[in-house]
């Protein structure tokens, strides 16, 4: 089935993806964490729904046309987090409109960020669950204090159409410690200040076995690891073996003995580098370095000879799954019976 | 009606591509250039259209599929080379049928691809015309020598269904002399075996101002033009009043007094660098860095206080405009009225 496909292509292994969902979630089910996918990576209603049948409490999504794509397609998701700053009208209307259908939650790391929610959910039957977002380290988002969370939390609390639901972090990989340092002075001085803090949570495949390491942490959301890919392998997170998503290349020009050009560029592998040396690795040839891409070329380049021949087909593991998957309009997917099924990436480009 | 735009966006100015495309064109008339721009950059019909009627002959594809979804959407264009070896039973099909709704050119470096072609056009009432890509420098595809180019335009001419139609290039940056060079000698060789060399076409827009020094060159095809981005300006080939593609994104979170983050990140910026600092230059603030990308947020960094409020929208101009028009199912597109319209991007993501 493999050999019809047109190139380039962007391959799911289903076996291997849904062997690494299990995986995990029997690591969080044994230290009673509770896992909340995100769906980042995958962009697919079918894949949210075997995380959701294995044991997932419900999705992350970063934007609300994910969500909304996802929530439209797969009936299966009932718990919506978006790990975003929400604002403005036009976001906030459909946030709403969102909230009518599934248990939603959201994250907030200023008053202005709060004020928004709580303007557009004031009069909503049902007040909106809002998350501090904590900057434990990566800094991107969130307050920067374990005080400044806590007020942020009493502000939630307080604001017409909210309510406070925990903290979120999005920790820098190798910082789990720092994280939940952080979370847990947060959730004392919040519980100090008379709230309870449900959920405290966390995520990244770069440190998901070293989850349950936190302790404060009640809830996982991991992307990655539901394909992994090059960078987890040279982290070590994951074997070759557990990489689900490959891109199908054809070789079209060996112009040179050592040098080979196949179909797969930047437009399908993306530029992210990761730290890494080379645009993703063709499985089977360790001789060999992606050493440039441009948009619609791959440049394969060895040392010795290339030893391959126009018209051949070679499988790349790159560097990032979650990006990859994002390029495609749908994805090729080796189901566990052998054949190739298609499937739409309904949430691809929801940029908004 | 940009405050009414929901973010992340991406913006065309069409003032701009407009004067892009007239300043090229009217540069290749005075020099006997034919024009032939590349849609990759825009992937729309409707600036297909500009420049073909402000006078290219017509457009270059590198993918089956940009051609198929442009020629679908645009009875104006008539004529494309596809810049790109075509191989397989599934794209040949393709082929012959994008063969019957235009006139159609393509390239080819190698015999293997000469065969494919010729297998899938014998039948056919009409030659297909195949042009010989030469490796200038580039170290991509291409023939390496002008020797091998005179086999390989002899090869081409005597296969059944196709006829040689002259000569490729994607030139290296600053080599365009180098180019001239190899296609003169190339030219030379293909000529003294009896064929004439009717199309000698180059391409690249850094060096896009010195397309006449070339001299044997007959077509030139440029395709970051239409819209310039932040690495033509750094390489002093646009200026910044000539880049008509740019990003509108929101500050969503401002956590300290030197960051914020806004809502586009590489999944609408792309991690291509094109050995820039940073991942696009926020527009009147020269002082920012764009100084790292996750998936959904861009951070921005200043030496000095960040001057940002959660909610500030700002216009970023990215390093790449090919590959960020790529990442969206659509463009805002500022109308010479002021009107914004949605322009969706027919070609996006065809990758095969």
């Amino acid at each position: 089935m493999l050999d019809e496909l047109d190139t380039p292509a962007v391959l799911v292994d289903l076996a291997i993806a849904t062997a690494n969902i299990r995986r995990f979630q029997d690591f969080a089910d044994r230290r009673g964490l509770v896992t909340r996918p995100h769906i980042k990576t995958h962009k697919l209603p079918q894949l949210a729904r075997l995380q959701i049948e294995a044991g997932a409490v419900g999705i992350t999504c970063q934007k609300i046309g994910e969500a909304e794509a996802l929530v439209a397609a797969e009936p299966a998701i009932h718990d919506v987090l978006l790990t975003y700053n929400v604002m403005g009208a036009a976001k906030l209307a459909r946030l709403v409109a969102l909230s009518d259908w599934v248990r939603l939650s959201v994250v907030a790391d200023s008053r202005s960020v709060v004020d928004g929610l709580s303007s557009a959910f004031a009069s909503r039957p049902n007040p909106l669950i809002v998350l501090v977002e904590c900057d434990t380290g990566g800094q991107r988002c969130g307050v920067t204090s374990p005080a400044a969370a806590a007020d942020l939390a009493a502000a939630i609390e307080e604001a017409p159409g909210l309510c406070f639901g925990g903290l979120m972090t999005y920790p820098a990989a190798g910082k789990a410690a720092d994280a939940a340092a952080f979370l847990a002075e947060a959730k004392r001085l919040i519980e100090a200040g008379g709230l309870s803090v449900d959920v405290v949570t966390s995520g990244g495949t770069p440190d998901i076995w070293k989850a349950e390491t936190a302790g404060v942490i009640t809830e996982y959301r991991p992307g990655t690891y539901v394909y992994n890919d090059r960078s987890l392998v040279a982290r070590g997170v994951a074997t070759p073996a557990d990489c689900a998503l490959t891109v199908l290349a054809t070789v079209v020009s060996v112009p040179t003995p050592n040098r080979a050009i196949v179909d797969a560029g930047s437009k399908v592998l993306t530029s992210d580098l990761l730290g890494l040396i080379g645009y993703g690795e063709v499985l089977g040839r360790p001789d060999i370095t992606i050493d440039q891409l441009s948009e619609e070329h791959g440049r394969l380049v060895s040392d010795g000879p290339i030893g391959l021949a126009v018209g051949d087909r070679v499988r790349i593991l790159p560097n990032h799954a979650c990006v990859v998957t994002n390029m495609v309009d749908a994805v090729s997917v080796l189901q566990l019976d052998g054949r190739v099924e298609t499937w739409p990436v309904v949430a691809r480009g929801r940029v908004t």
